[in-house]
């Protein structure tokens, strides 16, 4: 029974070449990161799910105080006439939100919705704190779930619960709201880049799939192994829009009342879905070492043997004492299951220990992304290990960077765009007049959204890849999650 | 204009002997802890608040982890349905709860909650997560806002939204679960004597306070500086009570089907309720060193003169290096303004230091507590504010002790306790019979409720204050918030 349950672990993950959207299912509910419930739509962010989100989370958080960034915590809830003070704004939003009507066995004089975003609550609480310029800028943060009512779901990807951070920040100028939008957007950028090991394509997106109520929205896009495109995360900049919604105004050095210039910007735990998807094999998950929480595992083989275990926790204590995330598996199972366990985990590191490793001073590294296995001395281990997990760090982004460019196109027709995506899948460059109707129908037509017009402009024709009018821009396109 | 404000800061508190109530509400506001909005009974916990809980968040989180609790995080809803499987629990929370009905424009089949509290869900996950004795135990906590319908509501010590931990876990036998109710309660009692300086009394709520499907409730109580009780954290044992409501059951070594033993503990940003009202003075907050977001703040006295502040930052960068979490108020505000704004937000130390000073090699510490001042050379600086942060940890924590015993006294007729009340204030030590009813009289005549049957029980009288009939406990009764 034991046996069966072991094999049927590694048995079961369907091949990503056979289904990808499958495969996706299995390794998330296989590597434990997510469950459903019986709350419809919404996830349970299981341990190894939530450690993950929780190691993005402390690397940006740090990454947003090095900027001057404060956290602080709105309410749940947005009453009607506050989501309604900006039109775009509730337009967006109103559709996919949750009503609370009854409060234990009354019902409520105004109905209030779960928060999908958090805009007017900031704005709200700016327009009472914010009087003169020597309150600007503001510069908040919160991490918390939001609510969105969604039709269809999938784990990480889409969901009616999901968790984000989302900074709002207030200045005085609209030259600094817009430095503050693009400083958010590479800090973003930095952090998938060098810590998720992601590559991203920066850009703007085109005004129909701006955020609601921004003057200019931000993104960065990255690549999935299947060929499809996930926004990773978004920086918007509001200019005074809401500052004129909400009145947020304060007194300049010249004693003249003006209007506040507001950014937002964020990242949820979708994110988790691209490095499963960027960075996953057959075997399973595979985490970047930078955010993994654990990077080591010990996997002690016949651990009944006298000696094994105690040198298994000397070499965990040693590890972690050199600074590394480590953990020893001591389960009553046998090796072939750790093993197969530990890369379904997507754990960068393995180190195998037996009694005949200890006889001869030394153990096994086995790297997680390329299978390779070495025998180091243990006086070399955290020396050893430290070089491997900065190897597969940069490895992985290496491997992800080269499928970015390996499925990047340019098209200067319709029909060879929609050619590339059927068979060749990933991001098709191609030039735009700047026409919602284009745009539109060239989502109708092959699939693909404008994922965003990148800040690194290229010509690769003069006209529009639909109407044949004159292009003004070049454009990433893509079919996305 | 400026200088009104300056002065006002300081002159707008009430003074905590003319109305405790107004004083608490002062302090919150002025030191920026907390802010209402437009949802009604729900707060913003604004960055200097949100700080605090933060901090007692990294604290905690890390003793549970010691005592190999992990993280997740669950859904923000609970259908009804769920919500009704365990009679007890339905019964006491389903009057304040807040209901959705509507998600988007669409009528909810089945209406769901927003979660008061999460014991249902992690039974609902429990049960499809164990089959065997080796699945266990259950060691699981989630970080998150819960939402309670409350008719009155006052910062931090009741709203319609607070932020808490919850931990739940699941165990084989009776014996663990009551052994893990009385770990996770001794946790918190350590942690709020030795890092909020809160002395606290540990005891069994009696079968009229426990929580709601509880078996038994422990709990740590504090006294306020008003002579109130405040409930601090709560750990509860449920017994099998929800795995039979639930159906958690696992198969034994012996191969057969058993149910499971439950936990739940939490502690709330309540706490910070009382880390103002058991610390602080009229002159504002007063934060334990040990949790304190910022410890030391350097404030430079005639910081235009050329080398103040490039000392003062110096000054920080030495102290950040040995550890400290240190601050520069560089504003442009004169100094009295910049200490009673220190003293307000309640900073355990201040740094004063003036060209005078720089001339002379020392800088001055002023301690929050005592407002004690003395000079210390530039090069004993680190190792000083060291010693001093630890001599105000320890000296707050001695005065919250003196005042608790000088507030805690024994009632042998209820004529005795009810004048106590009245005019000393405080906790009261008397007998009890056991019965529901006396409780409730108690109560009716005093205003006092049953604070917990302690763990330290004492002989006072052999019978009940009440009816006079044998007595079976001591309990600890008091006035509470």
């Amino acid at each position: 029974m034991a046996a069966d349950n072991e094999k049927k672990l590694v048995e079961e993950i369907t091949s990503m070449d056979v289904d990808f959207a499958q495969w996706y299912t299995d390794v998330v509910k296989k590597a434990e990161l997510c469950d459903y419930s019986s709350v419809k739509g919404c996830m349970i962010l299981e341990p190894a799910g939530f450690a993950i989100w929780d190691a993005i989370k402390e690397n940006l958080d740090r990454r947003f105080k090095e900027t001057g960034v404060e956290n602080c915590a709105m309410p749940i809830f947005i009453p009607e006439s506050l989501l309604q003070k900006e039109s775009d704004h509730v337009e967006g939003f109103a559709p996919e939100v949750a009503w609370v009507t009854h409060g234990g066995y009354d019902k409520l004089q105004e109905r209030i919705c779960v928060r999908p975003t958090s805009e007017t609550l900031f704005c709200e609480y700016y327009a009472r704190k914010v009087h003169s310029y020597r309150d600007l800028p503001k510069l908040l943060n919160q991490w918390c779930s939001v609510v969105r009512w969604e039709k269809t779901t999938r784990p990480f990807l889409r969901s009616r619960e999901f968790w984000w951070q989302e900074g709002h920040t207030a200045h005085a100028t609209a030259e600094e709201s817009r430095e503050r939008t693009e400083q958010m957007l590479n800090v973003y950028a930095d952090f998938v880049e060098k810590d998720l090991a992601i590559p991203v394509i920066k850009g703007q997106k085109t005004e129909k799939e701006k955020f609601a109520g921004a003057e200019a929205t931000y993104t960065i896009e990255a690549l999935m192994h299947d060929g499809q495109a996930l926004q990773s995360a978004t920086s918007h900049d509001f200019g005074d829009g809401f500052a004129r919604a909400f009145g947020i105004q304060y007194t300049d050095k010249d004693n003249k009342l003006q209007y506040v210039h507001q950014t937002s910007w964020g990242m949820s735990t979708r994110i988790i879905g691209a490095i499963i998807m960027v960075h996953g094999d057959n075997e399973g998950l595979k985490l970047p070492p930078h955010i993994a929480p654990t990077q080591i595992m010990i996997c002690p083989v016949m651990q009944k043997k006298e000696g094994v275990l105690d040198k298994a926790y000397e070499l965990e204590k040693e590890l972690k004492e050199a600074g590394f995330r480590v953990k020893t598996d001591a389960r009553d199972k046998n090796p072939g299951f750790k093993f197969a366990d530990c890369e379904m985990r997507g754990i960068p590191l393995r180190v195998e220990i037996g009694p005949r490793d200890i006889e001869n001073g030394h153990a096994v590294l086995v790297r997680r992304d390329t299978h390779e296995k070495e025998t180091v001395e243990f006086t070399d281990l955290a020396k050893r290990a430290g070089e491997l997990l900065e190897t597969i760090q940069h490895d992985m982004y290496e491997k992800a960077k080269q499928h970015l460019e390996n499925h990047t196109f340019t098209a200067t027709s319709i029909d060879e765009m929609e050619d590339i995506l059927d068979k060749k899948t990933g991001f098709v460059k191609a030039m735009w007049c700047g026409s919602k109707k284009c745009e539109e129908k060239i989502k109708d037509k092959t699939g693909a959204s404008s994922r965003c017009i990148p800040f690194e402009q290229e010509c690769i024709d003069d006209k529009c890849i639909y109407c044949g009018k004159p292009a003004t821009k070049m454009v990433y396109w893509g079919r996305a999650y």
